[in-house]
């Protein structure tokens, strides 16, 4: 028997961007209906990531307003739909850019639902009832559960923020193209979210890990802090050069344009170079390497439900943990800021229950 | 015991370019010795490669003149080296543009011979005496033997030799990516010497194959000749927007600068785009479907000895064969003409061995 969803308006409390802007500003508003498969979620913590700024600022052109933004979301399950089995209320749950798809094509059905072309963005989408798919600096939200991941028991709802967007992309990348095995040559190109991220995932799948940066600044971060093996300034074309064919792969998570030729040399064939970063302007490459060493340039997008809920476990199993910086929610501003100066190591996480949600 | 190889000069008679031109004359040179690892071959007939054209006229900037092109020879053993067990004087063997390899790194050892940092290749290259690699416009050639290809009993030369460097470029590309699988959807942009093979070797394989061409000059020996399924002249903008998402592969056998941007459009989630063609001029892209589809751009380059074997085999298992017009050597310039002209259905193979060899 299927039985209607039951309407109980649930008003949020979060912050939002009313204008193409980086000014967020307590929001209220109503929630859409726990329908037979959401759950409604009491909110936790919530990473910052940097295409949250893009998303205020309506930089792709896909922003609404107003915008809350926030999409590594944990929360605590406080009410489930008729159809949800897997989860209980008081379950610790994840969900991170994709917050709807279609569930039934052939995307979906092989557990490349970010793929679907019917998929529903956090902070972007629209769900079918019409309301927008509000993020996670907020008190609560409806998600469908087929989207969740489950938080191991034991892991901090910190820790597991970041996994939800950045450490998925980096893994999910890693693991589709078959890179996850003991002794690969690894490159990170840039040292963000998703390249830390990277580099902690590539060190535990035991890869021999060079971060690749434009300053030394990072140098001593990278080796001491995260493990990196070899830190190389990209703009020292020696080095560049004396490492030519090293590597299996490079994460590439610039987020702006840059030459990808000095990259593509430093592969080895067979190596891939896996495009992370959104970036809006045409890139340039010359096809010889490409095809004298079978090189392929890859994209790759999120990760799917599965595969968060695999590197949830590969890092409570492996006693992994990314180095975070906790905000409150009135501190939000500033850490937009921030983060646009690049001045974090390597994550803020907003602390969402803990946080005065009329100020 | 090793057995030094055996001093006998042997004197070719081959046709060659003697500056950067595409006008071939007769050219006679004394072959290398027969070492341990050889064979001396006697060519039966050559096919003739769009990059043949490059070769004479130093498009690319490796030849040494006086250069001979030809790198699709099949021919007749007529001596052995001393370590040669694979092959006996009589045997049909072929070779395409690579003739020298390590045989020692993890490339050479795994099947990936082509992709060698010390790969010789055909016409271009020079073996370790100093001697050029002087290719199959001629009556014979002193070659590596664990390079060479045997020729299935009952197949054509002709018929063969078209596969050991068009048609394997094609093959290896989709055995690589693992898309010989029935019930693909592919497509081929180009429909000259690769592209044609592969439109012979996807049918093949059971996939549905749309043909891309600049104009629809080649649309009915596409469908009725090749088999094609479907034929779009790639500027017609409706055809190729109601297309969009549709393929799984598209071997990108263009040889000029083009936009990707189109075809990429063309292509699934995890649809890759394989670039066949020698492109000295940077390509661009747009990065936001690769990572919002998970598309490869991914290079191939000729293929294994291995996969020159598998090839011609599964010519001969299928009853498969390519559109072929037979020249003599003194034809050579005028077949090099028309080609430059894209004169020709859809390789010329030389009958070197029916040809006069002095005019």
């Amino acid at each position: 028997m299927e039985q209607a969803a039951e309407v109980v308006e649930v008003t949020a409390k979060g912050w939002a961007a009313m204008e193409p802007t980086t000014i967020l500003s307590p929001y209220a508003y109503t929630l859409r209906d726990v329908g037979s498969e959401d759950v409604l979620l009491k909110v936790i913590c919530c990473g910052i990531c940097h295409s949250d700024i893009h998303f205020t600022k309506n930089d792709i052109g896909l922003t609404t307003y107003p915008l809350v933004p926030g999409h590594e979301v944990v929360g605590e399950v406080v009410k489930v739909g008729f159809n949800v089995s897997k989860f209980n209320v008081g379950d610790l749950v994840g969900i991170g850019f994709l917050c709807g798809s279609c569930q039934e094509c052939y995307l979906c059905k092989s557990d490349r639902e970010q793929y679907c072309d019917n998929r529903i963005f956090t902070c972007l989408g629209k769900y079918p009832d019409g309301k927008p798919a509000h993020g996670g600096f907020s008190s609560a939200m409806v998600l469908d559960h087929r989207l969740l991941a489950r938080i191991p028991k034991g892991m901090k709802a910190e820790q597991a923020a970041p996994l939800l967007c950045a450490g998925v992309t980096a893994y999910s990348a890693l693991i589709n193209l078959g890179l996850n095995k003991p002794g690969l040559r690894g490159g990170i190109l840039g040292l963000g979210g998703i390249g830390h991220m990277g580099v902690i995932i590539a060190k535990a799948m035991g890869h021999h890990v060079t971060v690749l940066s434009s300053s030394d600044k990072k140098k001593q971060e990278a080796l001491d802090d995260l493990g990196a093996d070899v830190f190389i300034v990209t703009s020292d074309t020696t080095q560049m050069l004396e490492s030519a064919n090293s590597l299996d792969y490079i994460l590439d998570t610039l987020p702006v344009v840059h030459s990808l030729d000095p990259h593509l040399n430093l592969l080895k064939a067979d190596g891939k170079l896996i495009m992370l970063g959104v970036i809006n302007t045409p890139l340039q490459f010359l096809t010889v390497p490409l095809f004298t060493k079978r090189i392929s340039i890859v994209g790759s997008f999120m990760g799917s439900t599965k595969e968060m809920e695999e590197l949830l476990n590969f890092f409570q199993e492996k006693g992994l943990a990314s180095k975070l910086e906790m905000v409150k929610m009135n501190e939000l501003n500033t850490a937009f800021e921030r983060l646009q100066k690049n001045d974090v190591r390597y994550r803020f996480v907003v602390d969402v229950a803990g946080s005065n949600p009329d100020s």
